[in-house]
């Protein structure tokens, strides 16, 4: 455990372990489909970025894209401040698209169904797959990853950080438990 | 095979230790929670009517609704005729609540996006879990059933049929091929 009572799940070479994974399972499931690959701000862009670069390298003709749902939240009511927005970027057409949609950490699932409703907004998607890198329990709702790079348990009230070069300087997955809080 | 070219998947004894199996589940899932059980129409809301007599019979103190998701479906606009409505009957209060969702048949998940959709209209419940007879595979979304009946392959262009007692005169699972279709 760090001085700041952080233990740490995750470390670099294992997170990118897991993303190469996560790719050769999307090239496994899909050897023929068009891709388009659409990550929710901020880590969860990250991580389809670096799916993206990887699956790139091996040919495969895909799209990207970023979904913010900050809008779409249903507990946009309880929240002292509007989220800052940062906007979505989809600039491949969602009708009958194969998309596969990623975020960092999966917990109730609320993000998630946030993020169908959105895409849903755009178009009607062939199909919709979900890859997370942790998939921390504790669901609220009946959603289940396709590509998952590690399930860890968790209390509820623990709180699971990932960092990523790109975001954070470094590579890691976090947790913290509140009575270790400063 | 029947004159009519139809498979039968699951015969009359087979739903009813299904059905108390998944009731089973539910009670040991939630030692403590007073749950709501919410069927989507027409043949969810027989399976959630029959899992809510048994919860009952054991004591349990639980609230029956049943969810018409005709005006909610993605597919409005290419369907020939509005889809006929039912309604939908919630007579407990959605926010907070532990529901758990029935539907006979698990498919695309189209159905159960739609079904989130409107319930959350109604409120924010605590959590909402998934309670299914059949998955017949070929999921368009991350959905994922807690309880299941029984998963069975299908290909993607069969029929598969589910009858009850109370809407079709007898208990039964049925899968038509195309090819055998009249």
């Amino acid at each position: 455990m760090s001085e700041t009572g952080e233990i740490s799940l995750l470390a670099a070479p294992a997170i990118r372990d897991k993303i190469e994974r996560i790719a050769a399972q999307i090239i496994e499931t899909h050897p023929d489909h068009s891709l388009a690959l659409v990550g929710i701000h901020t880590r969860g862009a990250v991580l389809c970025r670096r799916v993206f670069d990887l699956l790139r390298a091996r040919g495969r003709n895909t799209s990207f894209g970023t979904l913010d749902i900050a809008l779409y939240r249903d507990d946009l009511d309880n929240l002292g401040t509007i989220p800052s927005i940062r906007g979505s970027d989809l600039s491949f057409p969602v009708q009958g698209a194969q998309i596969i949609l990623f975020d960092d950490v999966l917990f109730t699932g609320r993000t998630i169904r946030a993020a169908l409703d959105e895409l849903v907004d755009y178009g009607r998607p062939a199909r919709i797959e979900l890859a997370v890198l942790v998939d921390r329990g504790h669901r609220e709702l009946p959603i289940a990853p396709d590509y998952l790079g590690q399930s860890i348990p968790t209390l509820r009230q623990d709180h699971v950080r990932v960092c990523f070069r790109e975001t954070d300087g470094r590579d890691g997955v976090f947790l913290t438990h509140p009575a270790a809080q400063p």
